[in-house]
């Protein structure tokens, strides 16, 4: 089977997070991340970033386990989700069209080989610019600045937990069309993490060994402010208001991302993450590949990888 | 008569600012620039930068006009306090001694030679830490960083508009023991601008020619930020709010302060800025004199002043 | 005629820039900016950013004049340079096939409608990890980060000035696969400039109407920085060693780009910039039309856009 | 014995480190910090960084070990120095008078109470604007920005290891001035480590206990960078130029300082370090005091404390 071309999916959009504590989670990303709450139904309240251009990033569901329910990608246009559907029924893994959430139009549902549920459409609604304090004072932005906690910019990426990362890469790469650009291979062989990415951001989805053999879970779900600036004072925010710290700031030896880990009160690991201008401009791109040996001298400037980052995960097992 | 010495008054410590607007001078003092209202009397509303060791920082009063009514330094001990009231006394510009507001012991009030008011003091109530969202994690921190607008940390400098620069800068000097890191000296020998401090800080109270010929006026009030990253973000958040930018952000070339000024609803011009790590070491400072034809140049990267900046004075004259 | 892919060009390559003062230039491009210089033949230096994954990103040639002779765009792969090849023959605009500049392939070279010269390639060399000095201690970075001066990242756009804006934009859009995502139209209609991309950055290359209605004129090169802070800092670089400023650092009203306008000792004007987390995510991103109104508000924060970004272009009339 | 004023002594200065790899050392001090040679003699180079308004801030001394040999203070007046050294003398820690090294006037000798050399003096060489690439654009800064390596602006603090920190700390407040801002206690009693400072800058030196039992030895010196992207960017630097990162860059819970630890080439730990807009304003402000409980939740944002900052001092022993 040919690949398909590079940029049939043409980002990230959306996810569905669940939480058994939702108040304390909608303070979590309200007041500290600075998201704008935009509307809500049953047991989700929907929520949006500052510069995101739809009508909404993050969908927090409560439930009786943290972790995530589903993932929103949209197509490059109306002919690239009739190809990349196609595909998917092709693999075996399409669920089936739906009607999208408040602001998605037709949308096609399937799952990765390690069961996380995928969205992908092309309809969206544009976020209209709003009036009063939301009402952004420059044209080309979606919405004000919040200033408000760390104020986030955007959904920058999911990290999924997966039985077995190498089908779940090759689905990404062969069905959807995402490139490998970074990877960690251990000393047995085993693929133990993949970055892929869908355009010039260099990674969008990411999947890593889950140590428990489980299915369908979650490492963490990422988002990108303007500044590394943005992440130091998010950790003063953090601390100052109760929220863990799992590890952080520091820098990614893998694609070099400036990072801070922190649980979100529903017992999601949220990343808060800034590129420092990195971006993948070459449309052939070679896979960095990290031994064992590499990986075992820390993050970029020596920070010991942390144990929980090998045993939290989300929902628990 | 032998200069006293430099450390007598320890710092600059609050000011009262009047504002027509009250309501909507509160809102840009507590939404946009973050402060922390602390209890009130009559026509004042108390606030606080989360920095301040002190009960507050700024006393915001309703008035029929904008304008400073009255500016607070603390002395280095109850000794310097003594010694400088005596100085004070002797040069004929003293008011009296009175209770000082609320958090504040005795206070020996003044006025400087174009009649602004000051108030010195040495007793003052240590802020407590307070529970809840005020509560700072770290113990040598005054209370919470509240991630809320451009959340500055802490007073930074009062810049008046005086009819005559120098008995003001000498008043400070010779009286209560500044020193002029800088100054502005124009062809004509006139001294337009002197900068006095009273430690490291490079500058604590600037005076500068009233073009107006009027006396005891306010040209700004100046709030310090972390980092000048805060002052870049200051800049969305006051146009997004539509706090009217007069100009920045830049740097000055005079003290190299990183600057924005803005007028507050009340139409008093803030000063945001940064010292990008500038402190004055030396006990013997050489003070810089700046010719006509350097001011000329403008700001140091060479942004012009603005013309606003020669007219625009609080209270309206 | 359909309107082709928007991603066959990947991304902006290089640049060929003209001298007089070659010496002063290599000066202002290795010292001040932080290039290293990687190679030269006859009246060129060959010069790299550190994060170029290709052989140079500058080829500065001495000449009797400054200017801009050529700019390189790397085709998203073998398939989508035939594919532009023949639309641009088809739109009568090639000049015909060459050998590349070292490290570069097969190479098409043609005109825009005003007369740049541009080389579209698919096949590049990719840079060694080099030992000594330069080589990174990161496996997924191209060259060490220099530490000299500015120390740019990469080169970010190209900002052609032409007599006629519409004609040239339509080439990038109807010929390269370009988008446009912001314009300015005057009152009269006259499309005054345009900002178009070929993938997530916000722009890659820039038309601004030439004043003199002189053709194949440079506005400027850009080089990015990996934060605002380096912009800042190189603002204070430039200004210890003698480097013009025309304006800023300020922040875009369009493309809310960070910047800081300079001349390099040779005349062409050279833009430092920083997107501050902007991408453009949207594959449906709708133009944003900026009027005359609008644009005379000056840049974000209220800057006033400087006269010789009216008057200044390379090679002068 | 009532305690001496605050500001007897004015400032750290300079110190004098010595290192038996003298060319990597100097290396590391001027390729990789940025600092400026400004003379010799001997086994000595005199370094300065570009804010200094003396002649040097550091003496490089190749030795056949590391460590540190002589730390210079200024007195805050002549009448300071007599009156400091007269307290010295009854202290009976005197050396004796001295002439300074170059640029530095008569010079009294002591030593700690652990053994540590300290120079005390007032008279001194302003540095001379230099022409050439040594001149800076602004007329109130001593030199031009260097914009090589990290570029550090001043040196900020000493951390001395001490036998005893106690009769350390009490020498430094009763006999020159200084006063504790922060301190450990253990829970046995001991006092672990205490910062002490003479002005607004919050310490100024340190002594921490030495888990060796040896006496006069070095925990670390610290320069201070203007930004804490410039800590960011050292740690870049270091990894790729080989520079041995030991920790961070993180924040202190102690101080709040954001911080990079590395060893120079001659073993001596060197402190990256920016105040983060951190004065200390109260002339009473009162000591913190950290128990081991607090000391053991490791960093502000949790970072653990790093083994060899217990067991890593110079000269080894």
């Amino acid at each position: 089977m040919s690949r398909p071309p590079l940029h049939d999916v043409a980002h990230l959009a959306y996810i569905e997070l669940l939480t058994p504590e939702p108040e304390k989670s909608l303070w979590f990303f309200t007041e500290v991340l600075g998201l704008t709450a935009n509307g809500g139904e049953g047991n989700s309240v929907y929520l949006r970033t500052w510069d995101d251009y739809e009508r909404h990033t993050l969908k927090l569901t409560a439930h009786d386990t943290s972790g995530i329910r589903r993932t929103g990608l949209r197509a490059e246009s109306a002919g690239a989700l009739g190809a990349r559907v196609r595909a998917i029924e092709a693999a075996g893994l399409g669920i089936g069209w739906k009607d999208g959430d408040p602001g998605i139009g037709p949308t096609y549902a399937f799952r990765d080989p390690d069961g996380h549920e995928i969205d992908l459409y092309w309809e969206t609604e544009w976020y209209s610019p709003p009036t009063g304090d939301l009402r952004p004072a420059l044209k080309n932005q979606a919405q004000a600045y919040p200033g408000r906690g760390v104020s986030v910019r955007r959904l920058d990426h999911v990290n999924y937990l997966a039985r077995d990362v190498r089908p779940c890469g090759e689905f990404v790469a062969d069905v959807l069309g995402g490139r490998v650009t970074e990877q960690i291979v251990l000393d047995d062989g085993t693929l133990s993490a993949q970055w892929l990415h869908f355009a010039q951001k260099s990674y969008d989805l990411v999947y890593t060994q889950d140590w428990t053999g489980s299915a369908g879970r979650l490492h963490h779900v990422a988002f990108s402010t303007d500044t590394r600036e943005d992440i130091l004072r998010a950790a003063d925010i953090c601390l100052d208001r109760g929220v863990f710290i799992e590890t952080g700031p520091h820098k990614h030896a893998i694609q070099q991302t400036f990072f801070l880990y922190v649980y979100e009160p529903g017992g999601n690991r949220i990343e808060l993450c800034n590129p420092v201008g990195r971006l993948v401009m070459a449309p052939d791109w070679r896979t960095i590949t990290w031994t064992e040996t590499e990986r075992a001298k820390g993050q970029a400037w020596g920070l010991k990888t942390i144990e929980s980052f090998h045993t939290h995960g989300t929902p628990p097992v």
